[in-house]
C-alpha cells in the first residue's frame, strides 16, 4: 500500500481529468466523489476508476464535453439523456434536479438514462440529505455478475440501493449498499491477499459452493444478499434503474460500453408531513437510541452512515491507503499524460 | 385444518364486521383484504384478525365508523390522520390519493398515522400496479419484536416493505415482506407443528442462539433479515413509516394501543419516464426471462409475486383451510354477536 494525502490524490485526479479534455468545474467534482468513496472506506469506487474512466475515454465511450440534458418534465419529474458524459456529471444533475423539485413541489422523481459508471451512489443522497431531502436511489448496473435467487450464471449487476434522511446531529443517516452479498470490489481484496472468501458470496461455474475469490473471473459469479428477500429489491432495482429509464439490463446480452447506469431517485420533502424540523430532531433521537442500543458480546451496533463517518475522519487524518497496483496505473497514466507526478507530490 | 369455501368464509367475515357497526362497504372491503391475505398464502395476515381486530373494536382502539381524514395536502402529497378506525380503510384512502396524484401529477407520496394494523401491504402496491402507477410502500410497526443488527433485545416491529410495478402478462412482479428473517407468523405456524425453527431467525433473551419457535413469548427476539444490509432497510422503514408521519416508534416505550402502523407509499407515474405501454411490456419481456433463467438443481427461478399468484389459483379452486384454533375463535365470536354461523356455512 501507498499512503496518498487525500490533497495530492484530488490534485493528480483533477489534472488527470483536465488533460483529457474535462473543463476544471467537471474534473473537479468527478475526483471529489472518487477520492470521498476512498474517504469512507469505499475503496472499491475509489481512485482505482482514475485509469478505469480515461481508458473508456480513450475507446470513446465516455464523452468528457458532452452535457446531460432534461428531455421530459413536468413540476415534480424530470427524464435526463445522460448523453454519456462522465455518469458523475448526470447524477449530479439528477440529484440537483431532484431537490430542487422536491423544495418547490414537495415530492420528486427524476430518472437517466446513457449513463457511464456513476461512482459511489451514498454520495448524492448524503447531498440530498444536506440539503433538508429524503430521498432513496436506485441504480441498475447493465453489467451481470449476480445472480437471481436459486438462478444459474450471471442475470443482474450489483443493483446498488440507498437512502438518506436528514439529520442534525453528529449521527448521520445513509444506507448504501449493493443487492449482492458483497461488492465485486471485495472479491478483488480478498484475491490481492490470497485469502478464502465466505461460502455465502458467491458461487463456481456450475453453482457449486465456492471460497475461491477469483471465482467470478472463472465463471462464478455473486449471489443476492439475504436470500429472496435481497434478490426482490435486486429486481425492485432493475425496474426502477434499468427498464423504467430505457437502460440497458442485466440479461440483455450485449456488452458494450461497459457498466452502463440507469439512474432513478425519489424525493421527499419532510414539510409535506411533520415538518424538517421536527423530522430531524425525533431522527436524531432515535438514531442516538440506536447507537447506543446494547449489543451481543464482542459486538457493536452501528446506524447505518456511522461506519463511513468514521472511516473519512481517520482517513483524513492519515491519508488514504492505495494499492500498489492501483497507484502504478495512476503513475503510468500520468507519463502517458505528459503530468510530472514526482513534481505534484513534492 | 378446517377447509372453508372463499365465499363463507368472506360472508362470515363481513356478518361479523356489519353486526360490530361498521357499514356494509367498509366491512366488505375489509374483509376482502384479510381473505385475500390467506389466499395468496398469507395466513399470518388473514382471517385470525376477525378475532384480533373485534377484540380491538370491544377495547376501545378501534373505532368502526371512525374516518380518514387528509390534514395537509398539496398536489403530489397527502398527510393522513387513520383517527383509529380500520388500518385497512385508512390504507385504502392512502392509496386511492396516492394513485390519483400520481396520475396527475406524475409522482407523489402519501403518509398517513393514527392507523390500527393494516394487514397484508402488497394488497395495496398490488391495486396501485393495477392502475398502471408503479409504488413503493414502507409500513412502521410500533410493536417491537425485532432486534437490530448486532443488538440485544427488541427494538422495531416487522416493519414490512413492498414495491410493484404494472405488468400486462400472466407474471405478476409484487415484492411484500417484513424487514425480518420471517414473520412471526412462521414461528406460530413451527410452534403449532411442534417443529424447531432454523438458528438464524431468532436470538433467544440473552442473545444466544435459538431453534424454539416459542422464544418470542420468552424474551427472545426475530433477527433482521440479509445481516447488515437488511438492517439498512429495516431502519429506512422505520424513519419514513414512522418518524416522518409521527407515528409510534419501535423503541417508544408504549404498548397502547396495540400494534398501531405508520404507513408512507411514493407513487409514480411511468409516463414520466419511458411512458406506460413500453415500461409494461418491457417488464413482461424480463419478467418472462428470469422466470425461465436456469436453476440449481431441485431449485426453481420465481419472480416476486409468483408464489402468491399460484397459491390464490389453488386456494380459490379448494378453498382456505384454516386452524382449528382460528375457526374456534370465529365461532365462539359468532356465537357472542348473535350469528348463526351453522345457517351460513350450509
Amino acid at each position: 500500500m501507498i499512503n496518498v494525502p487525500v490533497d495530492k490524490l484530488t490534485e493528480l485526479g483533477i489534472e488527470i481529468f483536465t488533460k483529457q479534455g474535462a473543463t476544471l468545474e467537471r474534473a473537479t467534482f468527478l475526483v471529489e466523489t472518487l477520492v470521498e468513496a476512498n474517504l469512507t472506506g469505499h475503496d472499491s469506487h475509489g481512485v482505482h476508476y482514475y485509469a478505469r474512466y480515461s481508458e473508456r475515454i480513450r475507446e470513446g465511450f465516455l464523452k468528457v464535453d458532452a452535457d446531460p440534458v432534461v428531455v421530459k418534465e413536468t413540476p415534480g419529474t424530470a427524464y435526463i439523456n445522460g448523453n454519456w458524459t462522465f455518469g458523475q456529471i448526470t447524477a449530479k444533475k439528477l440529484v440537483e434536479v431532484a431537490v430542487d423539485k422536491a423544495k418547490e413541489n414537495m415530492v420528486s422523481a427524476v430518472g437517466a438514462y446513457n449513463c457511464n459508471h456513476i461512482g459511489r451512489i451514498g454520495y448524492y443522497t448524503d447531498w440530498a440529505a444536506k440539503q433538508g431531502i429524503i430521498s432513496t436511489f436506485y441504480v441498475n448496473v447493465g453489467h451481470p455478475i449476480v445472480s437471481v435467487h436459486n438462478g444459474l450464471g450471471k442475470t443482474f449487476g450489483t443493483n446498488p440501493y440507498s437512502a438518506s434522511v436528514p439529520t442534525s446531529g453528529d449521527t448521520p443517516f445513509l444506507v448504501d449498499y449493493a443487492t449482492s452479498v458483497v461488492a465485486a470490489g471485495k472479491l478483488s481484496v480478498a484475491a490481492a491477499k490470497r485469502a478464502k472468501i465466505p461460502k455465502h458470496w458467491t458461487k463456481d461455474q456450475y453453482g457449486r459452493e465456492n471460497d475461491d475469490p477469483t471465482v467470478l473471473r472463472q465463471g462464478g459469479w455473486l449471489l443476492p444478499f439475504g436470500m429472496y428477500k435481497g434478490y426482490g429489491l435486486q429486481m425492485v432495482v432493475e425496474l426502477l434503474g434499468g427498464v423504467l429509464t430505457s437502460s440497458r439490463i442485466g440479461p440483455s446480452g450485449i456488452e458494450i460500453p461497459p457498466s452502463p447506469n440507469g439512474i432513478f431517485m425519489m424525493a421527499v420533502n419532510p414539510d409535506a408531513f411533520v415538518g424538517l424540523e421536527e423530522f430531524t430532531k425525533n431522527t436524531d433521537t432515535l438514531l442516538e437510541q440506536v447507537k447506543n442500543w446494547p449489543a451481543r458480546g464482542g459486538e457493536r451496533v452501528m446506524v447505518p452512515g456511522m461506519p463511513e463517518k468514521e472511516t473519512k475522519e481517520k482517513r483524513l487524518r492519515e491519508g488514504v491507503d492505495v494499492p500498489e497496483t492501483t497507484w502504478g496505473e495512476i503513475l503510468v497514466l500520468c507519463e502517458e499524460l505528459g503530468i510530472d507526478a514526482d513534481a505534484m507530490l513534492k
